[in-house]
């Protein structure tokens, strides 16, 4: 378990006058960003690496209240392994009254860079999934 | 059904060198307005009318294979009803070697915007839905 | 004088491994909005007072330094007032190494919404902009 | 002289209700990527050469119309060398009406990908610029 905070952006919103749609997903992986970081790990060190990557094979979003610009979100992140060779995140959006407002999750498949076929994930990333997760 | 094509730019893309998740259903919704736009309507006109409104309820993408920039895709849009209030618009995203490179959905709900409640279809909206759907 | 921080995000970068140059101009512009959030203001506010606007009428960024995935920003946001009836908010990018990575600015016209013609900014407009440059 | 045309999306636009403003920057560069296409190059050729690279080192953009949702744009180019190693390429925004909306420009530097270190522009490129230019 992980949390972070985000305060709506003119960019994230649209001409209907709420975030636009996609802005969620985006947020939800600025929050995997966020907790790759606090674990000690980022994407940029991954790609540095140029032997494993970790792209994201599924995404999906649910948006339950409209979201506006200014509004203050919580987002809880929370990690699973999904297999052998993936994980997912999950995400929970939270307004200032405390509601759900939209809820996202990502899966991760762990890939060789250089074949670009699935691998296991690494003894590394399943202890910051578990550890994420055993710390909620 | 519907077809529009689109190449992937700079802006899609991030430094894994390949086009940033997000981007697809970004491009999802761009086809989306291009759709309702060859059968006479836009989301500007539903937001000028100040009546009614489709806002995405759910949205969901799977990446199949890499895409890159420059890359030239053929979208395809199939469009059904989803339930008495709600559509769902479905991305089919062919690569140049015609693969499936990526797939999405988008549920859009219909909403009274002055009580922010669900709303039966209007038929003009049910028409070109299965127009778009017959049209295939 | 207003500060605040920042750390690039993967949808900030491209596939030539660096910043997307307008997210340098999107990252300012998120800086505006802190800045006017910690003086009491904000633009979902001026928005929802329908009486005033300050749009973005002239906008540039010059690039120094690469700057690129995870890369931790700091931005000094300088607001002076530009005429009668705009203002120019200047950003400062800094990166780890204290270098400047990156310089912005945008000029803000303050425009009656109703009709779209200029008009003098307000005087509470005015204090937030002299006391932000005051504080330097 | 290039000429493309561009529709204004939901994604382009912000809760202002007209296009927000970073976007007029970033269609500028989707269109100086359909020019680099049009003269038989590309930045993914660029990318892939790992010799030379020419990132955008200024940008500017003056915004003249309201732009807004399903507006269709007319974006002419217009590129002149701007020293031994640099280019410049303006962008003139029209709507429907004929009218500027709005202006852009880039400018670009030959970078040795290598070392970092700018370089002259290769024939080539001079000759796309000069025949983009003459072309008008």
């Amino acid at each position: 378990m992980f949390t972070a905070t985000y305060t709506i952006r003119l960019h994230d919103t649209d001409a209907a006058g709420v975030i636009y749609f996609a802005a969620v997903l985006r947020i939800a992986h600025d929050v995997y960003e966020q907790f790759l970081e606090a674990h000690g790990e980022s994407i940029r060190a991954t790609l540095e690496g140029r032997t494993l990557a970790y792209p994201v094979v599924h995404a999906e979003a649910d948006y339950r209240r409209p979201i506006r610009l200014g509004d203050q979100l919580s987002i809880r992140l929370d990690a699973t392994r999904a297999g052998e060779g993936s994980f997912t995140t999950r995400y929970t959006f939270s307004n200032g009254q405390g509601e759900i407002a939209a809820e996202a999750s990502l899966v991760h498949a762990a890939v060789d860079v250089t074949s670009g076929r699935p691998v296991p994930l690494p003894d590394a990333m399943v202890r910051i999934i578990i550890d994420g997760h055993s710390a909620s």
